[in-house]
């Protein structure tokens, strides 16, 4: 197998683009992936402050490592939740990685620790609200990154979803007809109120598997393991199902979701809707400040309620 | 485990219904998804004719006998498309039905015979004009099936697709967001211009599995292996891949076939859209008279290419 472009011995093939890649040549396919997500979706500019949330998995410090090689001014936050030995592997891999190569770009890591303030862990604050822990779990980060992407004036927070991430929630919706989030599916969300900052997803257009190939080919040390808090979670089941129909039909996932994407941009504009619908019903949580559409934010009913629970 | 309707021994577990059923009360679910299906989708009355598309599987046969177990006037047509063994042996168990059920219902069996006339079978036939075998049967049996239909003045066309069938094929659909197919996604086609006939779907609320299970404890004799041509064919790997789903969460299919019905009737009636569009587009074949929305129906396009190929 010859790379497709510069025909020296391949290192991977990509049977959804019908091409194979050497190291370098496959480097170029990723950069050039994001650069286009970048532009289409008018995501940053070169001059704005980027705020990459990073977990220590392969796609945030993918992601971290791809927007500092393109030149943009990207700093990086971690949220250590206190999962065991999970955390503290991820953290170490973040720190690692913040050392080897982000410094040398004069980019910044932030870190934040959840303080377990009512001694419940991540699983218990889930079975007290009734949650999955990971949807528990996106709360609290969420809440997490927009906090300090706010206070240290970030000009927009970016994650590290990839195409099968995306694609993965998008069959979740789709199965359950949820039009309420499939209007909040782009890779783009812009700021809508005073206090909530604009998230994009540069990754968008590369799978798991290729992020997994661009780590291993530039030595970016990740944590392979799943957090053990996914265990038999939807979203990897759902993933399962779509890595079925990308083996018989390469492709499969892009075209679900691009193709998603385009029909929503032929019929309703996401940017102006979203934005309009969030400022008719957003204000300042009544306890922290942070935007939420209920009196209170989710984050703050949760802790709320962890203390309470611990007080008993 | 017992019946949870009479609490008898039961037969069959509904994991989707959390139920489960003796052969009496599975019988009398059976029925009562058919008559709710019949009624809601305003399929038919009592003193409309009705003719059933049967292919000598379970779908098909089990819709013949429900329908006259319930009272209606349903005849039956079986098309014959000389696929060796498996016609042969589909033939002899819709006639077996024929004789044993449906004679003593005063119900009539049309037999069709597609003439293999340029000598080509349907594999031949597929491979001429680039497309797949099961699309190919598709355009020939909804040809015959309308042609019989409106000849001998039926008021209604009912064929035999389940919930698996309609939920595979709205995965496909919305995997590539063919929204032109998704408008025609409905149990219930109305007829659109003089020569097309109505098409209706009893069977849309109760699964593959059902359905065996029906035949099986009334005795209803089928041919249980697929089609020979269906081997790879995209729907049993949708039908594969929504199984693996229902596994883990059931009623996963009726979710997302009915959620899918549900808001596709907030937020367009498909029943009007569709004659209005379908009234614009449609004007008779320019060969055989039947509707079309090309110059020459599809159907003797399909002949005219096996009949020139077969001159060469």
């Amino acid at each position: 197998m010859n790379c497709t472009k510069c025909k020296t011995k391949a290192v991977i093939g990509l049977p959804r683009h019908n091409a194979a890649f050497c190291k370098s040549c496959f480097n170029g396919f990723v950069h050039d992936q994001v650069a286009r997500a970048i532009k289409s979706e008018k995501m940053f500019g070169k001059e704005d402050r980027i705020l990459v949330a990073v977990s220590g998995g392969k796609d945030s410090l993918a992601l971290w490592d791809i927007l500092l090689t393109l030149g943009y001014r990207a700093d990086a936050l971690y949220v250590n939740l206190g999962i065991g030995t999970y955390s503290v592997q991820s953290h170490a891999k973040v720190t690692k990685f913040a050392e080897a190569v982000a410094t040398s770009h004069g980019a910044t890591l932030h870190l934040q620790t959840v303080e377990q303030e009512a001694g419940a862990g991540i699983k218990e604050l889930a079975q007290l609200i009734h949650r999955p822990t990971c949807s528990t779990c996106g709360t609290i980060k969420r809440y997490q990154f927009n906090r300090v992407a706010i206070k240290q004036q970030y000009d927009v927070m970016a994650t590290g979803h990839n195409l099968d991430d995306e694609a993965a929630r998008l069959l979740g919706n789709v199965l359950h007809w949820q039009e309420e989030y499939l209007d909040k599916q782009g890779p783009s969300l812009p700021a809508s109120v005073e206090g909530f900052a604009k998230k994009v997803k540069p990754l968008y257009r590369l799978t798991e598997r290729e992020l997994a190939a661009y780590c291993v080919l530039n030595k970016i040390d990740y944590i392979v393991e799943e957090c053990p808090m996914a265990k038999g979670a939807r979203t990897l089941l759902y993933k399962e199902v779509l890595n079925r129909l990308e083996t018989e039909s390469p492709g499969t996932k892009q075209t679900f979701y691009w193709g998603f994407l385009d029909k929503q941009a032929r019929t309703a504009p996401p940017t102006t809707s979203m934005t309009e619908k969030d400022q008719a019903a957003l204000h300042p949580c009544a306890a922290c400040g942070q935007p939420t559409t209920a009196e209170i934010c989710s984050y703050c009913k949760l802790m709320a309620r962890a203390k309470s629970s611990a007080a008993l």
